[in-house]
Parts: structure tokens; C-alpha cells; sequence
């Protein structure tokens, strides 16, 4: 499978094409909305969550129901672009019209694309940067994850993706039984965090922030459950699933940080209480002791649940200023405001679990082949058996 | 630029093809070699880096101390090949032999690829799997970065590769002129790191695992510096240099997590501490007060110096045995030896420094063109001159 | 620069996503437009050509009639999908409204990818198959095509798409000054040939063809002018941009062959008739005598106009019926029409100059780099400067 | 699968590496070497092909006779490379030295990337360009389509190359049994050809050539037997498997143009002449009375057999001496000998064959996984059942 995306911030629409997704799936908009809907949702976010409640269109690659091996179209529209036209119209516009309404931005944003990205295309206005480089392309990305999940789902494969921390707030791990009681707990939290006591702290905390003008960031992790064994590569680099997870959730707006499994904390132990000790059952095949390693031994998937970790840090648009420099006056400025959450952590964790469900369905139909669901099923299931037998 | 390699631990040589490097650059083996080497130095490495000094053979793509244009061949021959030409040949045996000489693994150690390997690929011979999942392939990975420095160095961008903590040791990070000149100390130390007092540390600690049959990991940091604004690009989120770091760094053996800059710290602080305030002045055109972000906003590096930490988790090879099972007879055991190193992190600094060097070159080019050197220096000077200018 | 695209033939829409293009480049909806009109043309159209005058929206990557860097969105609205809602619609429908609305087909034609698409797919209504594999899809590539002639355009480069034979009517190469003046005359052709007395002939035989039921296919000419030396390598040979256009002019509907200069015709001379001369000038650099190799020499263009032929072979959809085999009933039948046009050749020559107008501005852009119109702009004139001094 | 290929005409050895192979093929060198002879056999080849008996070493990716699923590595020495080290080496030389040796090429040859090429890379010794875009390469290339007839193998797919035109000789198009038989025949034959009695003109016209000091090219097919309906896809331009093909089969030196099936014949015939019409019956599921297209429609394969021609110009390389001029001196003269073969056609049958295979091999992975053997054979034989029972 491979995927493009495209659209701006405040343009017509966000758009997304995905080819290579196989026939004979059952996909309807609703499957997509569901998730377009949890990432909007999370304690701290502005007011433009409010006036857009993001809905998908499926303009090609599913009839009746199903998919037809063809590409497919997703789109959401922005619900605000009528006001956006003439600023950001394709269409070329008179000078007189460029002054009235262009909304020329010349004042780049510490901790965003604005500045580097105007060098580098050279645009004298950075609302040309900013559209796109906005966090609002995480959208159409939650869209073809959804897709990616609706296949994982047919293999019983589950994520979720919750909160860890939220600035200084560190949730407690606690005991769950199954992927999807964690994401019911999660689900019912306002910010995304199966922790109910941690909950109220990290709400708080982002309450704080705002007052204070300031924003905050936090860790997220994504968990998925009944993966089977041997997804990835280890016969080349660049086919390690670890790592092309590790470039999914990095390219996340804001993302600084990744981790499998115990990650950085597992650099400070011992070899002896790292890896995973290996069982073995009749009835399971092989199977491990612990979690350690987050469910990837040489680049791939051992049978364990995989679990990432990203950092987010805070976002970048500040009531709180900081110092920048206009690109034509060339005067200091304190930086502006283009929006108001102070905290997407938990949106975040949607993305990612976005993020991560695209890259284990791509590697699961490398595997199993791409054509059909049916075949998919048949390779799958011949393969567990022989796991199983190993 | 792409590449490819091939080999396998005790085969007879690791090669790699790398495609799409401009023609007139100057490159020699020497160039590489002294890569090589750094890799092979390291307080607390086993036996066999001290049989095999690593040398790379140029087989293509160089003519008299030039690139052509055409796909390099870098060739680094397995010392002790002689000795498994029976057990590693390509060539069919008799079943005689293979009694005789195959030393089949049946006894997957926990932390390799072993076992899912095997499972994967049908093997069992999991030899067929650990040959090639070695980190005996980052020798290749360094030779590859190793010319993507040369093609760096052409436009003064210096890396450096070093160790931040090792087991519970935690270096502290003191100033440096330079690049070179953290190199320079750097290399000065058996565990590759800039703090003097922590090297001591860090060799005891390495001393202690050795003597407790245990093994232990740590962070390594690689630095580049004199990288100019818009490498990468935040149009598409593939396209997110930060984000290939990540794919690239995370896919080296035993690395469980990676950061940019602050990383997992920005994660927890407010958003006011964490964003790198613009400065301008006519000379050097815009900058910044301080690097937290390590170089990267949007996806695109920010002329700030790269910072990238990858964490690496202790080598899983142990005296301190784990438990695992055989597959042939399904009986559990304890982990068998392979080899004998206690701790591999400050080679793994150099081969973290390859693989970020590559990613940095494969965006240069990608920026400035990638025909000949002459050409892409004109683009970047008329680059550089225009930021400057901006 | 890459793209995907999507879109049924009677689906709402079709979409392609184009990444990659460099930012600052003029580009109006009227730029695109004007290709897919003339897509539209030719003699022997059937009746949906009248229904549908293709407009492009373009909803994305570009602000104020200059691309951004950005993705672009183009999307052509299909003008009857009001009568295709049920039948084409993404939602589920119930058991009766299937039997009602769903126009299922079960009659596979011969030529077509019915019979096997619906194998490989699984699909027991080949309306799944053909309304994506239905040349419609050609609209989208002209599209795409057309923003990639408005980068080459910039450099002067002028491609040119026009028919050499139609059935068994062979035109005259008549002598033409420029490539603008060649498409001048094309265009004024109903079959978009330079040879007015075949021209007439076409159409007789166009005519023809539809009184018997029949269909004829033909021979496309399409001509690059003013492309420099050097775009496309030989180091490689999956960088040969000879080759690129072969897959890309091939995998036009109903395209079963395709030549460079003389082509097949090159066979069967001597070397001493089939290769260009070599002069020089101080004025123009080197130059060639002739041009029977098409403009291109190991992969690479030579300075001369780029020349290739397709071949399309006649549309399958007929009125004399073929015999074929019902996929439910497993009876054979008499392959039913679709469609009525008889000879598709006209605007096939537009589709193969989007093909060769997409290799060769992505070619372009691989020598010259890619992100702004200016920078490209100041690499190609060095470059031109020193071949012309070579 | 992927691969890269490497190495000059006189340097030490040509390289490819060859990624995503499955594991548990069994591999030999001699069912690579036994096409490397064929590549060199042919009446009218020259001086080097008796020196250089071509050898293969597969040096990484291969256990005792099979493959391990790890990249293979396979190497071809050129048996010359010890007169060449000072000419071709990869070390730096001395001025002295350079005089001395290096053999330096000045004189571009028309029909040869020569000039195209020295200009593209900056080369004033333009054996830095001819020592790569030599036809010496598709040794390698042959090396790697041999690999992959292999995998075909193993289910019964097989290939031909063989030799329909030289020159102005043209072969009566025999009838035969299969492709093996097919195969039989050719390789008997001197220019690879079926037709007894057109290989004895071939051979006259051959030497004619020589003796005029001039060369010609000729016309090859390569037909694949038994190869499934549904390889490829027509989703997507770019995953047309005749697309493909027409890339792959153009990439190979001197071609200059393909078809598939009846080629640019079909576009001069009626719509009513040139599909295959239909059948069923329950024993072999559906088949087609001809083959006119070749084994494609919709850039699928339709099961019938895989028919494509490739079109190769005379060898440029001449005695009869074209005009070129020094790049040095501007000095026009009448262009160098480099070699003396004076018909390639037959060998290039076996690269044509080469290249067919490779990508028939890929598209089958595509199909049907790519892991190891049986896992492939049994998606296989699964979709084999299903489709005969469609």
C-alpha cells in the first residue's frame, strides 16, 4: 500500500489517496468518522474543534460497501472555507485584492516550519509554509490509519493509543485485560489517559497552562494486540518494521521522540532484565515471558503486543511570546497567535495510534499478499498453523 | 542515492552497492577505513575485533581517486572466511556433511531475531537467520556513511558520533568548540565519550557486567554541524528529514528509541522553554538564541547543529544465560554464548554517526542535485547566499 | 515529483494527488483545461464526449496562481454521476435495491480487463473491474500531464502529441518549423494530423469502421523540443529515461507498443545509416546531423527533439460482436457495447504527449532540483552554459 | 524484490545485489552460469567473448544450495581486469602516471552515451562514461533474470528468447510444442533463431556486415509459457505489468523499441481481427481461442502466453567510421573502433529473456508472497483452484 495526502489548513478540503488497499473489504464512511471524531476530541482543545466535526467522503475504491482493489479518495472538507476563499483562493488575484486580503504573514513562529520553510521555497508571505505545515494534515492521516485499522481488524489485530504524561503528570500503569478494554477506559477520559486520578491532575495542568498563557506537552503510547509473529524484516535495514514505525511516529507535527518497549530506559538495565524469555507450549507454539522489548526482535514482530511510546512537546503557538524577527521589516517582534489549545497530547495519541495501524497493515499485507481479503485469510491462517507447529 | 547491502557474519565478505553518488568527488578507501576502524575500537569488545581490522575494497563507481557517476562497490572481505567456507558455502553438501559440519542452531536466544526469524522464513537452521541478523552488517552501514561524510565534508558539514551514558553512567555535557573538537576528545576515550571522569565509570561498569556475565547498554549522541536551513521538507509527512532519522537510527541492531534534540524531556517542560527564539542580523541572516529542538522544525533542519540520541538496549548475547527452548526437541535450556562482547555502545556511536550522515547527504542532494560536485556547489552557494539574504 | 490517481468512470469524481512540484511556478485551472479539451476532440467520439466538458479544479498546493510546494489536489468532476448515485455509491445497499440499481455485469469482453481483473479481485460483477480500468481514467493523466508541460514550458521545452496513421491510412512526415507550429496545424485536424489529404482519409475510414461495427486503432507521433543534453543516466538502467517512457506510453489504455526515433525501423538498417553525426559549433556546443535515434543516445537525451511512437491497438468495445462466455451462466455470448466510439486515436495522441510531458519535467527536475521555480531556473542556465562550452 | 547492479566493462567484476528474494529456492551457480553462456554465444560476436568465459559467485544469500531469504550477492570477475589495474584502478595516480596509462578517450562515438554522457558528468576522459554504459553490463543483468527464472521454475513457468529478425532477414514463424521445445531449437542455432534456413541468411548477412566493416541489429521475442492470469494490475498506470515490461525490455543497450503481442501490427488492423475471443470449459476454466494481444489486456496477464518483441539498432560501435568531433581539440574526425562484434541480436535475446523474467518473477511475489517457497506455493496453488473454478 502507499498513500499520498494533500490539502491546506483553511483551503477546500483535506484529501487523501490510498492504493493498493485489497478488494473484498467492508468499508463504510462511518468506520473513518469514528476515529476523525476521537481526535477531536481531549481536554484543552480551541474553538475550531468546535465549529468543524470532521466527516470522510468516499469518492473512490469502495462500491456498496466494499473495496474494490481500486484507489481510494478520502476527503473531509473544511467546514470554514467560504470565509477562506478570496485568502486562499487558487485562482490569481489583483493587487488591490492582494493587499485587502491576503493576510500576509511575515512574522515566523519559533518552533514551527514557518521560517526554514520560507527559506526553502522562498515565500515572502509564510501563510504559504503554515498551511500546510499545520497540524491539520494530521487529519487526513487519522483517515487512511482508520482504513489500515479496518484491516487489521479483520485479523482481530487491535490498537489503541492513550496518554502517559501530560506535561509534569505521569499516569500510573495499570493492569488492563485486553486492548479494547483499554481503549474503553481511555475513551471515557478526557484526555485520553486510563488513569482516572492522573486524569484530573493532567486536566488541571493544562488549565494551568493556559491561564499562564503557556502550553504543554506530554508522552503518548500506542499498544497493539495479536500480532502475529514475523511482520518486518531483518534481512535488510530499511525493512525493519521497528524503524519505519519509528519514521511514522516521528513525522507526527511536534513529535521529538520515540521508543519500542522499554526504549530509552532500557539503555540504563541489564542485559539480564531486558529480554524476554522464550516458552513454549503445544498448544501456543512459542510464546515470551514478559514485554520487554515492545513486541520486535530484529526489526520484527515476535507475537508480543507492540508497544510505542512518542514525546510531543508543547505546542508551539504561544500566548506566552516568544522572540522572532519579521522576514521583511527585519524588527523584533514577540510572537503572534494563530490558534488557542494549549495542550493536543491527546489528539496526539489518535494520531499515533494512526500512525502505527497503517505501518503493521502495510507489513501485514507484505506478507500475506494484497489482492483479496479472501486470499489474505488463507495465507494468514495457513501461516498461524505452521507457527503454531514450529 | 539508495544502496544496498548483502553479507552475512561469517560468509565471505559484506558488500554494498550504493547508487547515485555525483560523479567528481574525491574518495578513497582511506576514507572509509578510518571509519571502519573507529567502529572497531571500544573498551569492552569481544575477541573478534581484534582478528579482523576491517578494510574496504572500491571494486566500483572510482576511477584514480574519483567518482564517476556510476554505482559504487564497497567490498569489506570476512577475515576468518577460510575457516566456514564448509559451514557457510553456498554450494550444495552431501548429508554426511551437514552432520559433520553444519553446526545447526536450534536455540533461539532471547532478543534476536532467532526465533521469529526462523518462524518466518521457515528455517530450521536458525544459522540461516543470525548470519544475516548480525550487527556484523553495521561494518557495511559504516562504509556507507562513511562516503556520505566525504560527500558532507565537500560542503563542511562535520559529524561526530559519541557516547552519553553507558549501563547507570550519565556523562556530563561539557562545552565544545566544535564538531571536530568533540571528535578529537571523543576519540581520545575507550568508551567514546567527551566526559573524562564518567569514561572511567563507564569501563568500570563495563568491567562489572563483564565480570556478572551480564551485558549493558546506554545513548549515544551524533551531532552535525553546519547543516544549512530546509533539508527534508514538511509537504508530506514522508518527506520529514527528522522523521528518516528516526527510521534510520531505530533500525540499527539493539537500538529501542530515538530523540531529537530535547526529545522525551520537551515532552514534560512548558512550551515557553522549549521553542528556540529567531535572531537576525545583516551578517549571518536569521538564527537562533539556543538549540532544544536539535535542528529540526517542521521536518526541516533550521541551520541550528543536528542532535540525535538513539538508545541502545544491552547486547542480548550472555554469560548470564535467559531461558529459552529448543525447537527441534522443544525442551527449554538456557541461552547459549555466541560471542562475548559485555557492552557494543561506543561502536554503535559510529555507526548512529553513519546512519544519520547518510540521511543528512541523501537531503543534501536531494536540495542541491546530485549529477556532479561542481554543480551542486553552485546551487548551494547560490543557496546560501540567497538565505543569507532573506 | 510522484502522483497517484484515482476515480471510476461513473464514480463522483476523479482525483490525483501530484507531490513534488517546485513552489513559485504560475499555474490557472485554464492550464490544465485547455489539454483536457483537446483531449476531448478527434473524429469518431462517441456520444459522451459531448455530455462532459472536463474541468479541472485544483484544490490544493497552489495559492493565488503560483504552486506553493505543497501537494496538489486536481480533481474532474464526472457530470452524470447524479444518474450513477446508487448504482456507483460507497454506501451499502440492501438485498433488493442490489437486484434494482446495480446493473451487474457478468459478460466479460474480450480485449478488456474484465474477465481478468474479476478473477484476480474476485469479483463476480465486473462493473468493479471496468469502471476503473476504463480509459476515463486517461482524463486525470492529461491533467497531470499539463502542470508537468507548464513546468517545461518555463524552460521552453514544447512537447507535441499527434497521429502518424489511423487503420490502414498512413500520413506523410510533411517538414513543420517548430513543435508550436506542428501542434498548430495537428490541431486543426479532427484527427489531430499534420497531413490534410489523410486527414480526410482518417475519417473516411473512421466512418467506415462505424458502419461495420468495427473499430481501428492507429499510430501516435509525440515530439520534445529544445530538451537539453543529459536528462536521464546510463548508470543505471532503471534511470534510463528512454525506458521510462516506454512503461509510461505503454500503460496508456489499449497501447501495445512503443518506439524511439526509428524504432522498429532502426532493425533493420545498417549502423552506418542508424546514428546522428556529431558537430560542432562554437556558437551552439555540439550538435547532431540527423536525429534517427530519437533524441536519445545510452539512455540519456542528446540535445536533438525526443521523438516516440505508440501504438494503439483498436478499441474493443464493438458492435460486431466477439465471442465470449457469461461468468455466472458460464453461456457463451456475443460481447455486449459499452460504448460507442470507433477510433479513440485522436485523443490517445494527447494522453501519450501527457506521458512522455510527466518523464521528461520529472527528468527535468532530478537534473535541476526541486524546490523553487528560481533555483531550478539558476541551475539550468549554469548548466546550459557549460555544455554549450564543453 | 529489488536489486542494484555495479562495476565497469575493465574493472575488476560486475556486482548485483538482489533483495526480497523468498527463502528455501533452491540456487546454484550453474543455474545462473548456464545463462551467462548463453549470453556470450552468437555468431558474429567478437574477440572478448572467447577470452572471458563469464562465472557467477554468489557470495551472500545462499546455504548449502538454498537461499536464506538475506540479500544474495553474485559476482562476475572480468577475467581481463589484471592488464587494467593502472588504467581502471580506483586509487589516485600521478600526473607521470596518467600520461602514462590512462588511456584517455577523447572521441565521442555517435550512438553511445559518450558525449551525452561526459557533458551530464562533467568527464573530459570519456571512458569514465563508456566503461559503465558498456553492453558488458547486462551480464549481470542476465546473472539476476536468471534468478529469477528460478523462482518461474519452480511453478512451471518458462521462458524463451530467441531471434526473429537480423537485419533484413526475417524468420518464417514456425509452429512449436511449448517453450521448451521452442528453446531447444534456438539454442541449436547460431543466431538463436527457429528458422533453419533464415539462420543461415542471418549468418550471411552477418558477415556481409562485417565485411563492409558496418553492423545491424535485428528483432528478438521472448515468450513465457504458463504464467497465471491476474500478474500485474490496471488500478494504477505504474503497476501495468506490460508497462513494465516495455520499461525493462527498453532499458537494454541499443533497444529501441517493444511490443507486446501483435505491437504496432494491431493498430493496423480492425477491432474484429485483434482480440481473443473467450472460451469456458469446466475442466481448464476460461481460455482464448488466439493470443493476437500477447498474453495482456488491462496490463494484466490473461494466462495465455507472454509474447514481446524488441527492437535493437545496429551496434554503433563501427568500422565504416561515422563523423564526430574531439571534444579536446573541437577537431572533427571519423569515429574510433572500440570492438568488433558486428551483431549483438542473439545475445541480446538472452537479455531480453533476462529482463522479461525479472519482472514476471516480481509481479508472481507481488501475487503471492514473498517469504519462502511454500508459503508461495501454496497462495499458488489456492488461486490456481479458485480461478479455474470462477
Amino acid at each position: 500500500m502507499r498513500f499520498l495526502t494533500a490539502g491546506e489548513s483553511h483551503g477546500p478540503q483535506l484529501t487523501a489517496i490510498v492504493e493498493g488497499v485489497p478488494s473484498q473489504l467492508p468499508l463504510q464512511a462511518e468506520d473513518i468518522n469514528k476515529h476523525l471524531a476521537r481526535r477531536q476530541k481531549g481536554y484543552g482543545r480551541g474553538r475550531r474543534m468546535q465549529i468543524e466535526k470532521d466527516q470522510v467522503q468516499i469518492l473512490s475504491g469502495v462500491r456498496h460497501g466494499r473495496t474494490t482493489g481500486a484507489p481510494i479518495t478520502l476527503v473531509v472538507e473544511n467546514k470554514d472555507w467560504t470565509h477562506w476563499t478570496k485568502i486562499m483562493g487558487a485562482e490569481p488575484i489583483s493587487e488591490e485584492e492582494e493587499q485587502e486580503v491576503k493576510r500576509k504573514i511575515t512574522r515566523p513562529r519559533p518552533g514551527h516550519a514557518d521560517l526554514n520553510g520560507a527559506i526553502k521555497y522562498r515565500h515572502r508571505d509564510m501563510r504559504n509554509v503554515l498551511e500546510r505545515s499545520s497540524a491539520r494534515e494530521t487529519t487526513v492521516r487519522v483517515a487512511v490509519g482508520a482504513l489500515a485499522q479496518v484491516i487489521l481488524e479483520q485479523f482481530n489485530i487491535r490498537l489503541a493509543g492513550h496518554v502517559l504524561e501530560i506535561g509534569d503528570v505521569k499516569a500510573e500503569q495499570l493492569p488492563f485485560e485486553s486492548v479494547d478494554a483499554l481503549q474503553e477506559v481511555t475513551e471515557a477520559s478526557e484526555v485520553r489517559c486510563m488513569d482516572n486520578e492522573a486524569s484530573e491532575k493532567m486536566k488541571a495542568a493544562i488549565d494551568d497552562a493556559k491561564q499562564n498563557g503557556d502550553s504543554i506537552g506530554g508522552i503518548v503510547e500506542v499498544i497493539a494486540e495479536n500480532v502475529p509473529i514475523g511482520l518486518g524484516s531483518f534481512v535488510h535495514y530499511d525493512r525493519k518494521l521497528d524503524g519505519k514505525i519509528a519514521q511514522s511516529v516521528l513525522s507526527i507535527n511536534a513529535f521529538k521522540g520515540v521508543e519500542i518497549g522499554l526504549g530509552f530506559e532500557a539503555a540504563r538495565m541489564k542485559g539480564s532484565e531486558v529480554h524476554d524469555e522464550i516458552t513454549y507450549s503445544e498448544e501456543n507454539g512459542f510464546q515470551r515471558r514478559t514485554n520487554r522489548l515492545g513486541g520486535f526482535e530484529g526489526g520484527m514482530t515476535n507475537g508480543m503486543p507492540v508497544v510505542v511510546h512518542g514525546a510531543m512537546k508543547p505546542i508551539p503557538t504561544l500566548y506566552k511570546p516568544l522572540q522572532s524577527v519579521d522576514i521583511d521589516s527585519k524588527e523584533p517582534f514577540t510572537a503572534s497567535i494563530e490558534r488557542s489549545d494549549s495542550c493536543a497530547v491527546p489528539a496526539a495519541a489518535v494520531v499515533a495510534e494512526a500512525a502505527v495501524a497503517w505501518e503493521l497493515a502495510d507489513a501485514f499485507l507484505d506478507k500475506f499478499g494484497a489482492d483479496t481479503m479472501e486470499d489474505i485469510r488463507q495465507s494468514y491462517e495457513n501461516y498461524l498453523k505452521e507457527a503454531r507447529e514450529f
